[in-house]
């Protein structure tokens, strides 16, 4: 690891060793591990160590990371009123989130930039999205048992239950493949906070903000809404599915409506994400109650594929990491309202990473700016403006 | 103004409109005027209308402007409750004010971005810094009167009465200076949040997250514990003040120790906010109890300059802004703890226009970023590492 290198005209190139997104390829690497390799058979406890340490853990050292993330998703008091404050306002969860994450700077040293806080942050921000979200229903917020693995103590935190195995292993899955993306607003956030030797809390708050962004986090929610709206239509109609969903595709594209959920802005082919997401959805679908409706999202995300690329052809409009999202949260059973949260629960551990990268290796990130504005001009009075 | 230039190996060049910084010739353009012009001259309520709007008010929109941050400047009781947590935490002032800033997301609609918003966020900052402040020594806050300006209701809101007429011109003209200075790191940083369309309390709150980090605003209250340390070893040992700061200046440097307050990363000749400080400074202390004082730190400006020009030639360390605001701050009759946090009381005006400016103009942030990481391990399961 070098320092950043300077470009040619003034700026800086960030270098990482955590992921490497390489977009004509459709190639996505997790530290030196395709996608495709690590986020079907890794636990999210081994992928976080792998991002802070560089490899992946021995049963020892996964163990002991276990148990602190176990310990660290117990919130204090006082995030816990303020998150009950924030439900009786219906603050929107991502909102909520990142003030109960700005909040933990009540209790904890916030200055220490180590991986023993990454871990109470990795730990904490589950436990925030499901507490709040109980409090939102008027439940109490619970604690997972201790033995439970992170993705499972996340579900039993919001359901208060522990989950079906391989409900579990779905969300790990999800949270293993959107874990880190290179340089994304998010996560470029991050790193331009560490950069001036701020605290990790800082850090991650700021990312929080930027990923609610509809640009960025936002987007999971809607890709799904068409589907719901689909097969309600065809329901209502008594239409075949596959012919309500090309009339209603064919009438949005006309109409210049974005079809959420397919095409992505670096990927110019296939995000490697969506294939790992698509396979953990089979998993996760098959053999369970939820098994017609996966039928029926497949109907419509084909028909979606053909109308795109015959209505938008050239574009390259191929199914998305956020319609696999949608379909593989939705099997695990999280409402739409957290699809955007979970992201976070995911990533938060690729943002502590890079905050440490950059505060071991970075400097401070200043950007190339133009000043396009007035200059020149001269002082005039109130009165005789 | 356009769109942002992309720049030829991929990365972006950020355009604005707000402030022009020329590091080599020493000019900064604020609004299309020179900070020399502008600052000493402007309220700061026509400082921030001039970054939203482009132009200096009229008399009724300057009227208009001014109630509307004598309103904004009430904070919610669920805002100041939090505050009151955080003082009995003991809460670092820059986090307090950060968590303070987020917690207005309980009682405002964040999803807007107007002047309005900006206008509440700009009167909200000052308010949450001067009750945490109160509440920290265990004063009950206190609203100002809605006459006084910006800069004087701030310091009413500190101490529980009316500053000097100098006082409040003296910091006014601080916050003037600061107000604005191109792509520094926590404008950056809301400007990136911005341009995932997410709001403006989440871009301010990561603004706050990186202007508290040592290597941006955490500067101004070291350039001044020197002074303060070089007067008193002088008058424990009888020495002149001359001969003490010489020795004391000579002994640091040759200890490799930074001198703060001398030298800046952008500006290689004077920074042109130090005249427009230095001449706040000097119309500050003139003929007020402070004036001995201002004399000492003058003679440990020049020793140390001196000393540096000597010692480190070549390096051009002038004496730079931070050493100035120490100055003027402690002539305001703020303690060290507030410099940073009365920066950002400056900085949000800067930073919601910046959001604007983004959010209007702008698209989503991504930079150059460099993979240096392994590629191509195959998975080993646990029990094989």
């Amino acid at each position: 690891m070098t320092a950043p290198t300077p470009s040619p005209d003034g700026g800086e190139v960030i270098e990482t060793r955590l992921s490497r997104v390489d977009g004509l390829a459709g190639e996505l690497v997790i530290g030196g591990y395709r996608v495709e390799e690590l986020a079907p058979q890794a636990t999210f406890e081994e992928v976080a160590f792998l991002l802070w340490q560089g490899r992946l853990p021995d049963a020892g050292e996964l163990e002991s990371l276990h148990s602190r993330l176990a310990a660290g998703c117990v919130l204090p008091e006082a995030s816990l009123e303020l998150l009950g404050r924030a439900a009786a306002a219906r603050m929107p969860v991502m909102d909520a989130l990142r003030l109960g994450v700005d909040s933990l700077g009540l209790t904890l040293t916030a200055d220490s930039a180590d991986e023993a806080l990454a871990a109470r942050l990795v730990a904490a921000t589950p436990a925030i999205v499901a507490a709040y979200w109980r409090l939102l229903q008027g439940q109490a917020p619970v604690i997972a048992p201790p033995e439970l693995s992170h993705a499972a103590a996340y579900l039993f935190q919001i359901f208060g239950a522990a989950p079906r195995p391989e409900a579990a292993r779905g969300l790990e899955t999800y949270l293993n493949s959107v874990v880190d993306h290179g340089l994304n607003a998010s996560t470029y956030t991050a790193r331009v906070i560490a950069s001036t030797r701020s605290d990790m809390v800082s850090a991650v708050v700021g990312a929080l903000g930027a990923l609610k962004g509809p640009l960025h986090g936002g987007a999971p929610g809607p890709a799904f809404d068409m589907v719901f709206d689909i097969i309600e239509k065809a329901n209502d109609s008594g239409r075949p599915l596959p012919d309500e969903a090309e009339a209603w595709l064919r009438q949005a594209v006309a109409a210049g409506n974005r079809i959420m959920g397919f095409g992505h802005r670096v990927y110019k082919v296939r995000d490697p994400r969506a294939d790992v997401l698509g396979a953990a959805a089979e998993l996760l679908y098959r053999g369970s109650d939820g098994q017609s409706f996966y039928r029926q999202a497949q109907t419509i995300e084909d028909a979606a594929v053909r109308v795109l690329g015959e209505m938008k052809p050239g574009r390259n409009l191929k199914t998305n990491v956020e319609f696999y999202t949608a379909l593989l949260l939705h099997g695990v059973g999280l409402p739409t309202e957290l699809f955007t949260p979970t992201f976070a629960v995911a990533r938060v551990a690729g943002w502590t990473a890079h905050i440490l990268e950059q505060m071991r290796f970075g400097r401070l990130i200043r950007p190339l700016e133009k000043y396009v504005g007035e200059d020149g001009r001269r002082w005039v009075a109130l009165a005789e403006r």
